[in-house]
């Protein structure tokens, strides 16, 4: 199973501020989208880093309420590690949990075609792991 | 495989705050101990609720700034949901990606015995299907 796969189901919506908007622009964005990291892009639409939940409330806990006011470039993570179309859903459970990182922005040649979640790939797994035993079940009682 | 075999590799500890202590207070809890959610309990050491750092940004968003001097009561997701030590992983997996939360505490009786996240969920599963491959591996070695 890979990459694609979970895009096709998730579909490819990229939500992306830039590095000089500042930080309460960026949770606004993780807010009303309901996500929980958003990438941060350039002028020619390349991955320079991405702001999670956890960079903001690490940042909360250092710099304390003025972090609000920060631009996203001193709170971001920068050079995000990222993943393709093609890798496997297995891959990058390993790379996630290893790295403690929960979203992988997912890029194809230059171009970002999405981000894929923990839970996206949880949700993959247990959706595939029913349709299997929806199959067993048909097969059973065919027999 | 059950929760309680995730608490023996992960350990018991938990970490809780308390419902008027301050955000900010909870936050230094998040950041000192590198987790993503601390629980709330009261003097009985009941569970009160959950504060995750995705509790703290949407506060942060809707508050602004003022966020670290609320209360924790007031920030936080009261009664949370929780699974016991026999719960199994699966079961975790399934009510996590649905309810799309990424911790559940661990309760067995009245104690509050841990707390599992997403991400330990993924780790174990990881790491047992890295144990069955070792076993195949060696299994055959031996034929």
């Amino acid at each position: 199973m890979k990459v694609a796969n979970i895009l096709e189901h998730k579909g490819a919506a990229v939500y992306a501020v830039k590095s000089d908007d500042t930080v309460a622009e960026a949770v606004a964005v993780l807010n009303e989208r309901n996500i929980g990291a958003v990438l941060v892009m350039d002028e020619e639409d390349a991955i320079v880093g991405i702001l999670s939940e956890r960079d903001v409330v690490r940042k909360l806990g250092s710099k304390g309420a003025s972090v609000t006011a920060m631009s996203v470039r001193d709170c971001m993570t920068p050079s995000p590690f990222t993943c393709s179309p093609e890798s496997t859903v297995n891959e990058l459970m390993e790379e996630m949990t290893r790295k403690r990182i929960r979203h992988l922005p997912v890029v194809n040649g230059a171009a970002v075609v999405g981000v894929v979640s923990i839970g996206d790939v949880v949700k993959r797994k247990i959706d595939l792991a029913e349709q299997e035993a929806k199959a067993l079940k048909e097969y059973i009682a065919a027999c």
